[in-house]
């Protein structure tokens, strides 16, 4: 037997630079187009790219159940669909072959050469067709901060607040990976003390801080998913920048929620980390009181030690980070956020996105969201080059890391890295 | 040339009942499940449902540019991503085919026997793949009842109302086709006067009487779609139940909007009427004071009146019309929804499916909704067999149906119809 996948003293053949987010303990799953224009499923070692699709057809997967074509697909959605048990063997196998003490693709130049690529050699794609995504708003210290700032500091949570995950539902279509640029939205807000709405581009533009999790599909419509079992259904997780044009959302939400303010674009990291990789990280989050409902009742170490940084790099490539933040923030966790969604008997499908929410610290160098760290304007930050920011301007870019670290181990999640141009010219013509 | 596909005088061979929802003039779009278990993409003349995969395989379609498998497919998806003009040539050639004067294909038995289907033969499928759905809130009738209950009667309408197309979005993975069961939903509600929510079955189930249009690929990510060019990207309508949970609701909704006392199940009815055949009952909607902004602003008739009526059926199986409404109550038209959900450069896919909100007349026999119809409980409707409701109880089914009348001449969209089951029993684990 070899060493376990998550064994910190597990090394691997391929070369791996000191710090990487991918080392063999981690073998995310993600989709790319190779240097010969096929899009496959995939995963990574250091900054080895690895193409799933071929090492099946060389038989690297032989004795797993898995369809010919499982990996030669455009998403990860059928591969998500055939479960946790699939997904481990095929981790567990990957962490065999690439293992520092095993030979056999190592030593196989040919078969190297068609498996393995650098990472300028392909290009990751949205590793997932989403059909439903939902955002949850599962952190304390960002839904204080914002009720504080919009209705009353002595009230700022909601009465339902700690008592369910709150959550809406987002849009599918404009969720994209990490590299692809964004337009500043345009749209309808209420200048102050104005009486009637304006026409123009969005001035108050937001990243916010989220991670999400990937679901398979867990149940029948009209069975919910208990609580203990919730977590069998999460496939992995990512770092998610749910763009947010806040001058929008002030004038639109009430009352039946966010819409052009969040639908313009979210972003996504495209490797999706499994919850096998994070075990070594997982920890409790902030005890709830008052206690949940029974369905929403989970003892044990349910959320995870996740550092997250958020930086703004200017147009002249200046890069300040603004925001460091921790996923074990977290008030409700994913088990809990996956038990409350099908509680009433929602569907939840193979590839459906979960969003955490803003995820903001107690301190406020942790808060998730220009909104949170200038708050409201009123206290601009101010970037390595001596410009300020109380929102994010054009042509700058929004990066978010995240990685879990633990006695001299680090599995991380890469970033997600976009890009926000100045609103798109057509715009002008409507 | 052969009578036009609307004109009132055309007669087709296929024998059709007197006041058919689906005339000659009618060929809506949908998908079933034949006598030999293959799905395929069809159309309905009176009562007899034509598989378009067999025409088109038989040379029927021949001349219009059309991929050999565009019928051959489980959703209507890629036919409605070929865009309006191959709709129209598809429409007009079928209207060509089964016009009385065309005895091709009524005279080939061998050919007929393959094409036709009686309505028992036949299952239908949820028509289309949606990739995002998103609710409107357009009838001010409706908004301004709800306002009045739940806020301010002085005040009922909030400050956005009349400026914007009030929309969120919904859970796709939860619409089903006419017929198929739905379940009571469980969840957590605030009981009056309650300091802790409690769960349990929802106690307030509710109808939303509704219709949807389905769209195709439109724009980019970043790309508006022009009001005036809006319509051209609807492929055609149809009746949807948004069902909702009113306890559920109010405990849930506020910041975000409605989650779970929504998600639950949306019903459509299976056959897409297109905007073509609803044109000869095209009509002006209600005057709009203040004018909209200019990206809103569009003269002209984009509304349709569209006769829409409410059935509750007992488990029984006695029927009472609780509701008589029509689509042309709605305050926003579907061409300035689509272009304000697209003002932002929210990416608009072949499958989406918009609904219109609730559908409320001026009259409290026309409101949309069980809420509305016994005003939060305080006027119970009175049912043919005696029985009374303020909302929907266990194994009663809800019928909508639509049509258009105009001169002897009627278009209509047949039934989606519902059966709400009680709790679903594995829930009572949980």
């Amino acid at each position: 037997m070899s060493i376990p996948a998550n064994d910190p003293a597990k090394k691997t053949w391929i070369p791996t630079p000191d710090q990487t987010d991918f080392p063999i303990q981690n073998i995310p799953f993600g989709v790319f187009l190779t240097r010969d224009d096929i899009i496959t499923i995939g995963t990574r070692i250091g900054d080895t790219a690895i193409d799933l699709g071929a090492m099946h057809q060389l038989g690297y997967f032989d004795g797993i159940p898995l369809t010919d074509d499982i990996f030669l697909q455009d998403t990860l959605n059928d591969f998500i669909s055939d479960g946790q048990k699939t997904w481990r063997l095929v981790r567990n196998r990957i962490s065999e072959v690439f293992d520092i003490g095993n030979d056999t693709l190592k030593n196989n130049d040919a078969h190297k050469s068609i498996i393995l690529f650098a990472l300028n050699e392909i290009e990751m794609q949205l590793p997932v067709q989403i059909g439903d995504y939902t955002d949850f708003y599962s952190s304390r210290e960002h839904a204080t901060n914002v009720g504080s700032m919009f209705r009353d500091p002595e009230n700022a949570l909601l009465p339902n607040w700690l008592h369910l995950p709150v959550a809406y539902h987002g849009r599918s279509s404009t969720i994209i990976p990490s590299g692809v640029p964004i337009y500043r939205p345009i749209g309808q807000t209420l200048p102050k003390e104005a009486e009637k709405p304006v026409f123009g581009p969005s001035r108050l533009v937001d990243f916010e801080l989220e991670m999400a999790f990937i679901t398979t599909d867990a149940n029948k419509m009209g069975e919910p998913i208990p609580v203990a079992k919730a977590e069998e259904y999460i496939f992995g997780v990512v770092l998610f920048n749910d763009w947010s044009a806040r001058d929008i959302q002030k004038w639109e939400y009430v009352p039946l929620g966010p819409f052009l303010a969040k639908n313009f674009a979210s972003s996504m990291s495209p490797w999706i980390v499994t919850l096998d990789a994070l075990k070594p990280f997982r920890c409790k989050g902030p005890k709830q009181e008052p206690a949940p409902l029974p369905y929403l009742t989970l003892d044990g170490n349910h959320s995870f030690d996740i550092d997250l940084e958020v930086d703004i790099v200017t147009a002249e490539g200046i890069s300040t980070t603004v925001s460091k933040s921790n996923f074990k923030y977290m008030y409700w966790s994913m088990a809990q956020q996956l038990a409350h969604h099908t509680v009433n008997g929602c569907k939840v499908n193979s590839g459906d996105l979960m969003g955490s929410g803003t995820i903001s610290g107690p301190t406020p160098d942790s808060y998730g969201s220009m909104l949170e760290l200038a708050w409201q304007g009123t206290k601009p930050i101010t970037l390595n080059d001596g410009s300020k920011r109380t929102f994010i301007e054009d042509n700058d870019t929004v990066v978010f890391r995240g990685f879990c670290k633990k006695s001299g181990q680090r599995i991380g999640f890469g970033e997600v890295s976009t890009k926000l141009l100045p609103v798109f010219k057509a715009k002008t013509k409507i």
